[in-house]
């Protein structure tokens, strides 16, 4: 149950796909540098290799709910005070609230640690990390002063209250009642599920973001607003003061990320939770919006990491198990699996992916820095598409892979990997959730075909294919990667059409442009990912012919890229023709048929 | 948590495409007929929704052991004393010894309703049969007698004992011991792991088959025997005697089929555990190869049989899940997910799959039932191979598939799809297994790349796409199937040149082949799965023009082969690309590489 960091390529993905250097000359990230990031990133791997990773099959025993009171999984209070007093909470946190203001690109490569290390576990810090985000950006100046300096140095804890029974995906059902009283307070009453670490006693503090409705809202989305409700109400000092009425109910009985407790929470059950208004009226959802970026992008990583973790799993079963013998060898005995070749196939297919996608997922979060802090407003503009096309990829993609990964990684491990005590089908079981919280697969496809590429007729995403096409040219010199620029070439061209029928379609008759939609995401997933391997073999090239140079890991790099060239990128083929020629079969079935 | 056993469904795969009239003119299954079979599965359909399917998800708080013993999920012990006096267990069971002797097609049809309704309890019967089959054909007939008749009428229970912790797909590394005593028997000692069903009291006894090694057997697999070992020692008279030194010494934790007890038994604590030979001595893995076909094919419909309940609860959750607005309609009102394209898409990968796989897998049954009982020798032997190439494609496409097909339903209940009270995370759960045990997708797919493909030069498999070249020729004149008669002619061109290159790479260098097996059997599962939707779409289009036609079935059956048309068939692209231009990147990678 070992987990060891993957430095060397997170390095590689930060340096030299994400081009870090370019970041830290952003304006605000002067502090930050490559030296710097790699002392970081080393301290981190070695707090998540001996701190958190030791505690995730513990966590998978469960948080229990005793008389009110989370119970949080053996290890995990001190985990929690050891990951706090560390300052690791605050890596992105702002400077002006007690954090350290780093680089989105370089908090996610030590937020990839903590997943792999213990999902369950980072999900706190991670949602407390939202609230910081939100509050930082929409609330009024007494409210920041009074919760960022807590939740920046992991003193609170934040959470995330959006879900309702009738309110999942279709936020404009929330019914959660917000009532203004004299004192410029608002009492709240309702109830909200799936709050992912609603209650717990690891931090003195939970601060809730809540939406809810004011009694004279319009209905459906524009009617709702976004409150600040604390466990413990705030004096004037600062200091704790009444618990607030809002409690914990229940927890989700749920098939993984058991150590993190999902809550139901009720608002108001002795007279109103007293909650404080974030903004204006009418706005919450705008406001919850500017922050799904930054979590749709972390939940991607979540899938990513646990591919990362089940991988690692993986290879050192296939390396210590022997069973049957070489069928490329005249020796009978039995060989160690990791010699069978669709046992090398599936491991592979792991690594090609998971190196892919956390090329992908830096790109993505160096265009975030770049969109917050870049000086010239067009490229910040810029970079801000690039994001927001991004985001909806990394997050389908990334989520959807992890189920396909982890499943490798328990059928490389046979029968032992069905059995618990083996650990990784808890990976399996982890990862399932990825694809559905924070916006399920279906919701990033929609979001995909239809603000992100119908919206500007396309122009983000023919601009990103052509930088594939750049790369798919610079490959054609380069013989061992020939299978690679012509998969990039040919899926350059399918996406294209591609890009073309959702515009259209989107106009004409958006039903049709949805059908395909998630065959469009894994598409422009594939094809990225594909780009990145192609980037990643071109400098890994170069660097060979440098003195000194890493051979072993820039070879297994060209190598991985290769097998992405042969066995990954032709699903685009299968993708493309799925959205291109397949409306009508999806649209076209009776109800009745089902 | 329904389970509607798929009547209509079921009887158009057995009476259309795998030609049940045919199978009950064969010697030995004349008193079976179509009107019977149809009585018979509506039977076994009202068993099977109201005795088994209620205990399905209390079989998920798992079997326990109790000093000793292993106590069952609350409702096992009922249902499975129904099961047997209602004589469910015998269908296939010979009729000399009190089996109803009725063909395996039939007999498939039902047994994919047990697993759908109760994969954790229908093991116990399934396992049974194994036994029942393995003693027929090569026990003598003292061992028949004493264990047939209780056998088949499920007032015994039998298992398979063949793992060890050092010898899983590999039975060449077989430790048990076996030494022969004077009154002809044989002490055994050893330890078995992963024994279903291993211990339990639903039944009087339970008699255990288990490979052995012999103190003077050759090394290797030419050294095991196969032995019946009883938990009671049975008297002259057919009484039961002394409990035998096997007991139950710990059950696995698993990911799923919790119900089922999955023991590690131990042998000959106390002396030895007394055994009785099997036919000739080392010819115990040829005797339990004789039955791996039938048990792999039953694997298969394992899989599609939690395909199918899955999918029944995405549906009936689709449309009472009442969230979002009609993306095609002006009006704003949430409508029911059922209504949302994505949705649509996902509902009909899962239908499109699981009517492809019920075909073949009943089609390969068809097989079974000629190879077995066809008068022809030359019949006979062409059923024989044809079932032979069939079995690995049956047994690993559809369990692959379950693991994406129970995923996408779970995928469908978002948030409430991880829940498990939820349901649907206990089939996701379950299915995990099913392309692991009885051999995993990896030994699968080498079996038919070695034993079904290149041993004989492709000609089963050549004959077979012949057969899919015709049916797409027959559906080239039928426009709605336009789009599935070209991925057939384009997936048979595909096909050949992938017999082509696994013949000839298997005889150069096996790991060539070995590296794309897994690549061959899906596409040949998603293409001969294509054939038969193919075939459907044909003989509907034939009834739709008769008299009283059930006119909503057979349009949405063509519906869904077409939907199988614009976006299954499509993959085959990819995967004959991955085998085709694939092996050098996944061989050519160093073992430091991972």
């Amino acid at each position: 149950m070992i987990y060891h960091a993957p430095l060397k390529d997170m390095l590689f993905a930060l340096n030299e796909l994400a081009e870090l250097p370019a970041v830290c000359a952003l304006p605000g990230y002067e502090d930050c540098s490559v030296e710097l990031t790699e002392a970081i990133l080393e301290e981190a791997a070695k707090f998540a290799e001996s701190v958190l990773a030791p505690t995730n099959r513990a966590g998978d025993a469960g948080s229990r709910l005793v008389d009110g009171k989370v119970v949080t999984p053996e290890g995990f209070a001190d985990a929690w005070r050891q990951y706090v007093d560390a300052g690791w909470i605050g890596l992105r946190a702002p400077q002006d609230f007690g954090g350290q203001g780093l680089p989105a690109l370089v908090a996610l490569a030590a937020e990839e640690m903590w997943c792999s290390a213990n999902l369950a576990f980072s999900l706190a810090p991670m949602l407390t990390l939202g609230t910081v985000e939100a509050l930082l950006h929409h609330a009024s100046e007494e409210l920041r002063n009074t919760y960022l300096p807590k939740l920046s140095t992991g003193q609170w804890t934040g959470t995330m209250n959006l879900t309702e029974p009738q309110a999942g995906s279709d936020l404009a059902q929330v019914r959660t009642r917000a009532v203004p009283q004299a004192d410029g307070s608002y009492k709240l009453s309702g109830q909200k599920i799936f709050i992912t670490w609603g209650e717990h006693e690891l931090a003195e503090n939970i601060v809730h973001l809540v939406l809810a409705r004011l009694p004279d809202a319009p209905e459906g989305v524009k009617g709702i607003s976004l409150f600040v409700v604390p466990k413990f109400l705030v004096n004037a000092d600062g200091s704790l003061g009444a618990r607030n009425d809002v409690h914990c109910v229940s927890l989700e009985h749920k098939m993984g990320i058991h150590g993190s407790p999902t809550c139901v929470m009720s608002y108001g059950d002795n007279g109103g939770a007293t909650g404080y208004l974030v903004g204006e009226a009418n706005k919450g959802l705008a406001y919850m919006f500017t922050m799904m970026n930054h979590a749709r992008l972390g939940v991607g990583v979540e899938g990513l990491a646990l591919s990362e973790r089940a991988y690692q799993k993986a290879v050192e079963y296939a390396r210590e198990r022997v069973q049957s013998r070489d069928i490329g060898a005249a020796d009978q005995q039995p060989v160690a699996i990791i010699r069978h070749p669709d046992v090398r196939r599936m491991l592979l297919t792991m690594k090609a992916q998971i190196e892919a996608q956390r090329a992908l997922a830096c790109v993505a979060a160096a265009a975030l820095d770049r969109a917050a802090r870049h000086p010239n407003p067009e490229e910040k503009a810029r970079n801000q598409a690039l994001l927001n096309f991004l985001i909806p990829i990394v997050k389908g993609w990334c989520t959807e892979a992890a189920n396909d990964i982890t499943s490798l990684a328990v059928q490389v491990h046979g029968g032992m990997g069905y059995i618990e005590e083996t650990g990784v089908a808890q990976y399996y079981r982890d990862a399932r959730i990825t694809a559905i919280y924070e916006g399920t697969t279906g919701i990033q496809a929609l979001d995909l075909v239809g603000r992100k590429t119908a919206a500007d007729g396309g122009r983000v995403a023919r601009a990103l294919i052509g930088e594939v096409r750049r790369t798919a040219e610079a490959l054609s010199a380069d013989a061992q990667m020939a299978r690679l620029a012509e998969g990039l070439r040919d899926g350059a061209e399918r996406a294209e059409a591609c890009v073309a029928y959702v515009v259209d379609e989107f106009a004409r008759d958006a039903r049709r442009a949805a059908a395909g939609s998630v065959a469009f995401l894994k598409l422009m997933g594939l094809l990225l990912g594909g780009w990145q391997m192609g980037r990643a073999a071109l400098i890994a090239k170069e660097r060979l012919a440098e003195e000194g140079a890493d051979v072993a890991f820039l070879s297994a790099k060209r190598a991985t890229a290769a097998f992405y060239g042969a066995h990954l990128l032709p699903q685009v083929g299968a993708l493309a023709a799925s959205l291109l020629d397949g409306a009508d079969t999806v649209l076209g079935c009776d109800d009745a048929a089902f």
